[in-house]
């Protein structure tokens, strides 16, 4: 039985997974403010997109206006793809309220009410046929129930592998937390990925780690990468050490 | 006074048990997210099969058709057992909700509902005259209400060893916790083995330890272990040092 | 003023306490899950029957027809002394639900009341003329008002010591938790024993200290013990040190 | 695509920037008591106006008068661009209490009523055509109910970049505190630098990092800074190492 | 201003406070559980017997019986100095209930009814003409209560110093617990004395450190002291060194 | 523009403070039980005294007798001053309950009530026209209800500058307690000096350092102090390392 896979078209990453991310996984990503978790659910996103495959992206941290503006500071051109109705950019962050409600398509009036949130996501695959889609963040869904948490995450997983969609799910946690959400947001997903902003020796360091992935091994290691003019790189072959702030080549 | 063991088929593992798990012992498995339990339990049951035992697969985390698709990445086969009347799994994920209520068996519609829960296991296990139950996994039954853990886990307890079964208990907690699952937990159940993922110097390690047995010695170490495309592989004759990402020969 | 004393019985526990354990003292015997808390409760009340002392066990954790099944695992026969009407064991974990009713001479109803408990444990010790008490434990007692903790101990120890009895009070504690119970138990008490399992570079430990004892001097040393087929055995003349998981002579 | 920029008019921290903080950003200035967040925050204005940019410097710690006779031991004066009408002082302090009603022109009665703090601001902006903003601090909206701190912080960073302003929102943390003021402030600003104050070796240091920043990248380095009469002074060629008290030069 | 002393008549103790205990100062004797504050309590108001100076002993954490037996293990015969009125013990343990309220004279019902407590040791003050006051131990009066901590203590030292007694307040804390018992009740006090047991590397060491004490100075050394057949017996020329469990010579 | 100081008075602090407090500051003095803060505060008024300037003693924590009485002991007579109308004591200690209300010329009846309590030292000052305020200690202000503490601190704060008043707010915290008194507190107020007492190796050390003073420049030193016959003694040519309870030599 060979395993599907989705490449997540951020440079070392498919290494660093052995391939991807096996079909229909929903994997966590969670990090503290700073670390570049937007900037990679979006490159997951535009990666499919350049490939073929249709995406949905949905926001509940920044306007979608917004959205559109950032991803062309990579070169990542959302409208155009928009516009051919290969991707939806999902508005829960607006509410609806001002020019919004005209121009966007995709509005979720109250993103705290799950059910809402999943019907419109629904849709947005629907229409557009996705394969792949990001939440930018979940958080807001149980920050403030952190005893429904693990219900929701089940509900939105369930719904997302039903439809055949791989996603990412973007969780934020506090700078310098440990740990990737609360267990029941942890074990709730196919895998977790995490990225960190370490401060070492008065210098700040960036890497990331695969925690867990349902259906694949993956690399066991902490890979430094970079924030770039076009987007994340992922260094495969590189392990970074968190306590002396030291990078050295991959070894077994 | 000799003492009945069952054996738990996972490579090593019976070695670090001075043989096996002593009979109608309730174990807690218990780990992080991403540690393997889910896989520990599923093989346990798989192993009993293979050896004759007919078992319960108790799945509250995962949907009853996902929990085969993930096995048969093993190699494990658990429809034909079932089909055989063998092997019982009872759908505690689903609530009965949708298609599983056709084709499942065994639904437990509020799997927070203790009693409903035993009622259903003790009927799979009547029909299936199991020998083994893997229970994965009983945090959600306390989650929400830590002051009654203890009574639901010596309800569980008293049910299923009274019915002759050997279980392992599957329990989640937060990454980096340290502990078990709480007092209430730890202390009423027969046993306790611990699963671990471990970052030492930009490297995950895989290691478990049993830090207790009710009725046999076993080994004092904590053992490394891998998660390859046939379950998971313990080896006894190594200790891993966690601070120190080191595995060195067991010696005394 | 001479002191007078009540050997333990365990193998080299009476040299850690100068002699044995002040009559009439109430101990709390602390410590996480699988530190043998229930092994040295029972060797105590066992030792004691050898030596012609009557005795009471209160398991409040595990069923009597277990516990008797427990202790000949390590060839101590309960039965045969209650037979004799020198050993009561007092069942506050049936409920008296099922068969418990009719076999058990001394079942307490509701073990989170104090004064049935108290009243059960005064009529077995007054049958059996007992000398020496064991409750196994006394956890569930305070585990869900701690700020009743200290007056329910009160309680427990004005009862046993008035009766003339020498008692082991089983407190369990989260695995890795320091201290003994909480300042309303660790206060109310007149000595404190406690029991650790410690993972030093990958392999356990088990070790005891003396923490308090009234009425007596008594060793100021960590003693590694084992649990062997005969019960536990304590080494007198060795030091354990916790951090390093060395063993050495007693030295002054 | 350029970013166009604000400089900070700090000496060397347009430098940390890589520039200047892009246009419409948000920017989280955190720090303990005495780390300097005020005067970071008052330097910034006041550069602006010597640039020729308009600005608002809203006070919520500090009476307005107070707030002037400040800034005036820097050699800043306040009241010269106030008359001039460009430069806006909202008094969100007094309460419009006493005589401040009388001379101050934007008076907020209820700073802990976001809609009214975020009205007059609006008007402040739309009087004098402001370019920079500084909130000293915002804190107190939300101290009392962390729960709502990302709404407000959402609201105020969406009506301040509505505007086109360049914003610094001092908040307030505890000494010693890590974090930056909690999950919902730090991840819904554009970008956060932190000030601190280190003992080390029984001697205070100041230094500042940032942490992150939307639309640019930055120097990833902890970088000295002084206070001197005449306001910040950053170093950017050193980089201060914390647990150490160490400054050296910035090498890669 | 010379400051009037009282005599610990602890062996080393006056030494370490340069001279005794400054007259009417209310102490707060800290510690965990088997540190030795009943004993070091009961051996300041014995030693004060035997100097001439009448003393009240209020005893909340033992049987008034088992006190006086207690102390007959040092020696110290308390029931002499009762039937000479130079001793009083105050009963605030057994509740009046039982055969103490024919034998004891000072009986306090309802020991967390500061008012009624204070109410007995004033009569029982005057009664006997006391200078020293010892209460074993203050710690029920605010345990349920903290936020009320700060006033009882204030009433007690109002009441004792108001009487002339220099008093000696026993409060016990959790084992390993720093600091002294809260804010409220230690700046409350007029002197803090802890007393410590520490196990460093497998053994217990016994020390002492006065951590202020109004109206002289003190040493400002953690000293050793042994429990010895005739009570506390403190090094003055000697430091306890915590970490290293190391003991060496007072040097400056 | 020069900055005008009021001296403290204490023998090193001034240099420690470049010269003294800037005028109208309101400084906040923390530290544990014993640390000296009390001392601190009378010697700062008791110099004003003997420099001609007028003082008010809040004493929230000690019968104002008391106070009078300790003073004392360093050589400092309030009385006289008091007499002479150039002192004010403000009693908020007895609420105006015994011989007090018929001695004492400024009661405070309820401390907890901050109207009342500023009321009457607003009149105090008036009367003696006072420079200088100490108030010990301010805990008492927001102990139960730290939600107002801020807006407490910053109520007294206005009244005592908008009155020309130079103060010293004493601030308790428990023993080894970070930070100064919570956010609230730390940031409302114009200077911070902590006041500290420190374990090292068996002995303790005095230290004090200045976090924060608005208006000056000031020494980043923690520097040793003594209390001496004659009051608190600074070496502001010393540093304190409080790791190593090391002394040495200022240098840069």
């Amino acid at each position: 039985m060979t395993v599907e896979r989705v490449s997540t078209g951020i440079p070392g990453m498919d290494e660093v997974l052995n391939g991807g991310i096996p079909e229909r996984n929903a994997v966590l990503l969670t990090g503290g403010p700073g670390t570049g978790k937007t900037i990679f659910s979006q490159q997951f996103i535009w990666e499919g997109l350049e490939e073929g495959e249709p995406g949905v992206f949905v926001t509940l941290e920044e306007h979608p206006v917004q959205v559109r503006k950032n991803v062309e500071g990579f070169g990542w051109n959302f409208r155009e793809y928009e516009d051919e109705g290969l991707l939806a950019v999902v508005d829960a962050f607006t509410g609806g309220i001002g020019r919004a409600s005209e121009y966007e398509k995709y509005v979720v009036k109250d993103p705290t009410d799950a059910s809402e949130l999943i019907g419109v996501i629904r849709q947005a695959v629907n229409d557009v046929e996705a394969k792949r889609v990001a939440i930018d963040s979940v958080t807001p869904l149980y920050i403030d129930k952190p005893s429904v948490a693990r219900r929701i995450m089940f509900k939105l997983k369930r719904m997302l592998a039903g439809l055949g969609c791989t996603s990412i799910l973007v969780n934020q946690i506090a700078a310098h937390e440990r740990g990737f959400g609360g267990p029941g947001v942890e074990h709730a997903v196919d895998g977790i990925i995490r990225l960190d902003l370490d401060e070492v020796k008065g210098r700040l360091w960036r890497s990331l780690i695969v925690w867990k992935m349902r259906g694949t091994a993956h690399s066991m290691r902490r890979h430094p990468f970079d924030i770039t003019d076009e987007g994340i790189r992922v260094d495969p072959e590189k392990v970074f050490v968190k306590e002396h702030g030291e990078v050295r080549e991959v070894e077994d």
